[in-house]
């Protein structure tokens, strides 16, 4: 697949900066998606005590959602129609607890109907927490 | 491994719906724990609208996060100490808005260290929403 | 989706054993095809040294080709063109030696587009040996 | 965990290349193991009909099996025992036919126990074909 240009993929990332606000996870999470010059979204999740486990430390769904993220607004740019994810790994490298969570995709594969990304997240120390990837399919669903 | 007997096996799954009510993220979500006769964990998580994105379905993050729970739970009354989340798959199979959620977890391959469940979410009429399987591993956290 | 018919189900699976046979891999790692009542795709495969690795257990890769092949060959009869394995997990419970294996697939979801199944290999005596999920997606290239 | 020295790893890589010429399915397959500057472990396929599947493209396990064993062998040699696949994903990003296949795999996490490898598979015009991860575990058994 030919990516569209890269005033259509600036256009379409502000876009999705926009769209993101309105989603009501972004708020009950603490979310905030930026893009970084190679085009990667990037989550920042500063520590939020209402997303930790039993035992206290950030539980494992919240680190699925930052990659799930991660890839998914990667991803989403390159098309004019809704992408869906299909599918995501989450490898848990080390607890992680009381801590800013920075999430990051990165486009590995750009089909015509599948594409695929893999996503890391880290401490601010750098301290690689989670990795995963994902196949993300377009839809027909037109975006606004 | 053997597994403990099935009276430790109750009294370890009644703490354990104990300590989940401990969990912030519990309440942030507002899942309710229970396990089945066979001993499976099951989340039911109510239509909550804090986890819509921004198309208004339910967040894959939100089915990741339950899918972790009911592998997590389902295996964890085995040991006598901790156990952590490895990795985990999630395939989703459809997209889903305003709805409760049920997921169910099952234990596949008991080990000494390492075990493994399959676990999936479905809604009220039974319609599958999401498949996942996991990895968890003991840990030497002596659980209190 | 609607399924296609039983007698159509019953000749697509029919032609698969037919199509596997001209597989030169099939021949190269000595598995056979069969269907189950349920529809399932059972891949036998007796110990062959060949696939052993070097510490003359059987290769994980032999065990990944029976579960590819168990999802595959479940999913394809319910499509009147090819489908492609879009990705699959793997799962190793423990390891094998010198034993005859048996993979089983199992259909969790057909998609128009997409489909899931969910694959586990045992031996002889009921150990599972593997398990693993995979999606596949219809092609646009028509079967002969 | 601490990574043993530079002069050990060089070492058991060398080792390692030795016992993979010991390994059946090397043969089998026609696989040769090197490793890279960066101490990745890289498996070279020359195009083998054998492990053709009745479309005549290569097989999915084939390109697993190099996925498995370029994240086993770039992992292995960090330990003193052997290690174990515990799990790895697969992804295909495009079919491939009658062609020479080069997989690598990438440490992305060292630990105690558990350690976690991303590995790809690529054609010799830099084609990406396939891309994994895994998780890889220590095990008491003791390297000759």
């Amino acid at each position: 697949m030919i990516a569209p240009d890269a005033a259509v993929l600036a256009a379409r990332r502000a876009e999705m900066v926009a769209l993101f606000d309105t989603a009501p996870i972004k708020h009950h999470f603490g979310m905030v998606l930026t893009y970084d010059e190679q085009g990667s979204a990037v989550f920042d999740l500063p520590y939020n005590p209402a997303l930790d486990h039993a035992l206290k430390g950030t539980h494992g769904g919240a680190l699925a959602t930052l990659l799930d993220n991660a890839g998914w607004f990667t991803v989403a740019p390159y098309f004019d129609t809704w992408i869906a994810t299909v599918e995501f790994s989450v490898r848990l490298h080390q607890p992680v607890a009381r801590t800013h969570l920075t999430a990051r995709g990165e486009l590995v594969r750009l089909g015509r109907r599948l594409s695929v990304a893999r996503m890391e997240v880290r401490t601010p120390d750098g301290a690689l927490v989670a990795t995963g990837a994902g196949t993300f399919t377009v839809t027909s669903a037109v975006r606004i």
